[in-house]
Order: C-alpha cells, then sequence, then structure tokens
C-alpha cells in the first residue's frame, strides 16, 4: 500500500508527526505525512551569514521560500513567522470558511512548541561547506548561541492537493524519496552566496496532465508554487543530464513494475520540476562556509501546524477547479 | 561633458523631469537625471493578464520588482504603492536622519501627479505580441479602461550612489543608453508567462571594483539590488553570445576613445550585470499575449517623487561604505 494511505493514518496532523519526530519513533521521510499540513526545510547558520541568507530568500523566493527563523540568535524553540495568513481563505474544494477584513495580513503561528533541534527525523551536519555527519537524529550537540534556524517552504505541503485532484506524486504511491537535482540555473547572488545553483524536485506527469498540475501547485506561492520546468527539453535547459542520476532523494521507478528508474523511454510521461528547499544546503556548501552548518536530511521535513487553506489565497486555487 | 553633470543640474528632482516628460520638452533617455531619485520601468497589460504578472512579479523579484499598479484597471493617474518605508533610513553617506518604530511598514508614495500615459519620454507599443510603434510619445489613444499599468523598479535608481563612490557607470560618462542584453536564463514561470528569460543590463568594471560595486548597489533591493553575474565567464553564462551585440540600448565603448565597442581586449575591465526591467516586455513577447500592450523605450523612464534613501535600508548601505 502506497505510504500516503498508511502513514497518513498514523500522521494525521502537524502536531502528530512532530511529536514523532521528537521522540524519534519517527525518522523516515515525511511525504505524505499529516496531509494538507504545511512541510518545512531547515538550515541552520551561523548568525554572521543570516543578513545574507535573509536576502538570498528574498532574492530567489521560488526555491528559497523564507517561512520563519530564530526569533533571535541560538533560539531554537521560538520562531519569528514570515508566512502571512491570506486576506480570503477557502477550502480546496472552493468553499470558503473565513474572511479578513483587516488592512494587513496577520502573520502565521507555524508551530508554537517547536524545537528545531530535534523536530525533524533526521538532520545532515557540514562543517566548513563540507557534509560532516549524515542521519544525525537530533543536532542538540551542535546547536550554539550563535545560530540561526531558518524554515523554508517545501513542496510536499501541495502533495495532498494533488493527490485530491488524482495526481498523486508518483514517489508517494512507490513509497520513495522525492528525486532532487542539482541545476546549472544561477541562483540571484546575495553578499557570500555567489555561485549557487537551483536544486529541482521532479515528479512525472503524463504530458496533458500539465497545465493541471501547474494550476493546483500555482496557488502554493510559500512552498515554490508552480513548476519552473517541465519535459525532456525542460531538463535539459535545466542541466540535467541524466534523469535516473538524482543527487538527493531516491529515482523514481517505471510505473511498470520492472523496477527500472523512470526514464525518457517511459512512453507518455515526462518530468514536472519544482524549486526545491535543499537549495539553501547546496548555497552553503557552494559558497563553502566556514563553521558548523546544519539542515534536515533531505525529504525528512517539519510537519507544522499550518494547513495550506489558511496559508494560500483561494485566488489561483479557483482557476485549478472547474465549476 | 558628461551627462550626469549638464543633465542632472537641468532636472534636478522627479516632478521636475516627470513634467518635463510630460510636456515633451524631454524625449531623451533618463539615466544620470533627478540623482538620487528612483526611477521606474512601465508595462501597461490588458486586465487578464493582471493576476499572471503579478505572480511573475513575485515569483522573479530580481528582474521583476514591483513597484506599483493601477489602483483599479484603466486607471492611469492613481496608483496603488508596493513599495515599503524601511523601518530606518539614513543618507547613503551613513548619517542617520529618521526612524520609524512603527511594527508594520508604510507603503511610500511615488508620485502623487502620476499620468502614466505621458509621464514617460518615449513608449513603445506591442500588438499581439509583436512591436507595434516604437518612439511613441505618449500612450494616451492606446490606453483603454482594461488597462492596468505596472511600474518596476529601474537600476539607474542606484547609479548616483555608484558615482558618489567614484564608480560613474561607463554609459553616463559616454552619454549613452545603458546596454541591454536578453540572456537565456529563465524566468520562473507564472501562468501564461511561461519560456521568458532574464533581461540584464551591463556597466564595464575594473575587476578589484566588483565587490564595492556589490556592496554599493545591495541595499537597492526593489532596484534589482546587486549583480547577477560578473566577468566574461558570467557573460557567457548568462548565454551573452557577444558583448558588443546590444539587443536594447547602445554598445558601451573603449574607455581609449577609439570609437570601438567594448569587448574582451579592454584591458583590466570586465562586465557586471544586473536585472533590467526590461523582462517584462520580454516575457510579454515569448507570451504572444493578444491585445495591446504597453510599455517605455528602453533606458526612458518615469522618475519618481522618491529618494533613494527614503527607500532602502541602510543595514546593507553601511557595509559599502568603510567608515
Amino acid at each position: 500500500m502506497a505510504i500516503d494511505q498508511v502513514a497518513a493514518q498514523k500522521y494525521p496532523t502537524g502536531l502528530s508527526t512532530r511529536l514523532a519526530a521528537r521522540n524519534k519513533s519517527l525518522t523516515n521521510q515525511t511525504a505524505g505525512l499529516a496531509p494538507s499540513y504545511l512541510q518545512a526545510n531547515l538550515i541552520v547558520l551561523p548568525s554572521r551569514y543570516a543578513n545574507d541568507f535573509r536576502l538570498l530568500c528574498a532574492r530567489n523566493p521560488v526555491p528559497c521560500p523564507l517561512l520563519a527563523e530564530s526569533a533571535t540568535p541560538g533560539q531554537a524553540t521560538c520562531l519569528k513567522s514570515y508566512l502571512q495568513a491570506p486576506a480570503r481563505i477557502t477550502l480546496c474544494g472552493g468553499e470558503q470558511v473565513n474572511e479578513h477584513d483587516h488592512v494587513g495580513h496577520a502573520l502565521l503561528e507555524l508551530a508554537p512548541d517547536v524545537d528545531l533541534r530535534h523536530d525533524f527525523p533526521k538532520y545532515r551536519v557540514y562543517t566548513n561547506g563540507q557534509v560532516n555527519r549524515d542521519d544525525v537524529l537530533d543536532i542538540s550537540s551542535q546547536w550554539t548561541d550563535d545560530h540561526v534556524g531558518f524554515l523554508i517552504g517545501c513542496s510536499y505541503s501541495f502533495e495532498s492537493a494533488l493527490s485530491v485532484a488524482g495526481l498523486t506524486p508518483r514517489h508517494q504511491t512507490q513509497d520513495r524519496v522525492v528525486p532532487m537535482y542539482r541545476t546549472t540555473i544561477p541562483l540571484c547572488p546575495a553578499g557570500v552566496f555567489s555561485g549557487a545553483t537551483y536544486v529541482v524536485s521532479m515528479r512525472p506527469y503524463k504530458v496533458e496532465d500539465i497545465e493541471r498540475v501547474r494550476d493546483i501547485t500555482r496557488s502554493y506561492v510559500a512552498t515554490h508554487g508552480e513548476p519552473i520546468a517541465w519535459g525532456w527539453d525542460g531538463m535539459r535547459q535545466l542541466g540535467i543530464p541524466d534523469i535516473r542520476a538524482v543527487q538527493w532523494g531516491e529515482q523514481s521507478l517505471m510505473l511498470d513494475g520492472s523496477g527500472r528508474p523512470f526514464d525518457e523511454t517511459e512512453d507518455g510521461y515526462v518530468p514536472v520540476f519544482w524549486g526545491c528547499g535543499v537549495t539553501p544546503q547546496n548555497a552553503a556548501m557552494t559558497a563553502g562556509l566556514e563553521g558548523t552548518v546544519m539542515a534536515h536530511s533531505p525529504g525528512h521535513m517539519i510537519v507544522l501546524d499550518v494547513r495550506d487553506h489558511e496559508a494560500f489565497s483561494e485566488t489561483r486555487v479557483t482557476r485549478a477547479l472547474p465549476s
């Protein structure tokens, strides 16, 4: 049975998933867990890099949508949220459930009980720009008073909307980690962060479903939104030489059950690529940041208390829902 | 004498420049005019494309920093501003002149008397994705109740800061329009706007000045900010085959007075590239938008009432100013 059916029942909410990650009864990837709850990537930086990193996110909001950061340097349990509540919110089915008429937008509290050192199923630790330790269960011994944690939106957040529309991502039905690739598309530089490139996640879809996939994911503006490229030409334009050669996560497999990796020989399906929140880890490596940098293990996210319909306006979702 | 000395005296403020463009005593390019006042690009779209265009800007804030738009469709004389006042402001020299302690940020009024149909020195009109008329003095006969005008930040806005630092852009000293190039770097797609690429402006600088140029322009976040690429390898990574072949504006010339175009044979200088507000025009062409689209003639901008120190925080400017 696919991950989205079994595990989603075991971990129905952001809180239950987060608590399971915290006590390490959950150390697996989080795709399909707590459907409709937002998931997030992590990067933890020495404070001297924080200004440049905020600017990197501001200049590259599609791969690096900044959701929140440590309220003050060293703070792992209190976050400053940047996620705005939309002026009007609806359920994905189109039913309007709330309306705010305030001028400014409220900032959504993401997870009141959060602990960035424990709440991801697995972590990765970098020293001087190189991976030092992988599959670390918590980062409490590496965390210092000088570290600033940042949460970045994750494309797992729109996967339940795709599933509701009958477009369940293949890595969920195959119970694998979404495949992720380094590209040659440059990020807009920001201070020490120069020379870095986009990381993308990939989900195979039928050519005729691409516009619907674009429409459904478009409104998820703080969790990468609509795809940045699609098709085999799109793959080549991103500078990805071989769809079977993933840098993070796992290969997608053919639908024929052969166990062979998805490639151009699979008739009718093409790769669809989204911005990916592993981009900051890649940028930190490229910049060769000095000191200790921490991040989640790709695919192993924190799940928040905010649900997609609370975070994103219906403005564009309605486009995806023929009446 | 260079443009920045003569013309800056004739047009010292945003208002004087805007009024001169409006009565067509000014039909030239605007680089160097009204030093320290923000300048802006224009794109005017049929209202059915407005939502997708806002999303294009949100996803690509470096080439497409959205400053303002028509308050309602058809409105050419009343703008909704998106330009936030910084929490703290200082003069470029580092002197603090004001401090706001409000929680939210105020939106800056850009030009109370504005008329988008007249206030640019020259315009360009597109029909069904193709240039229809160039060097148009006003667009009052093309403007309809269904048109939405958008102002996009312009890199001319940081040129006076570069000049103050002794780094006057070459196109100003040569009294030419800044050279602009189409690149192969993809924009993040947004609805109908897919397949488009960055347009960049270019200014030659000495290799040893690049970090200072980056630092000075970094804080101009709503007018393209720091460069996106530099050097001859940077040019090739942008997919620009020949620095002499400009798509908009005019070639930079050698400093030796020979009149030959700047290229790799000029010792010590390399091209430095910034995001450019002609990107939306290029994206509208790529998308083949139906109907009438209007824009400024590249290099011929509107000048606003807002000055750079009113719009941008000193946070990063201070990095550029050794004490």
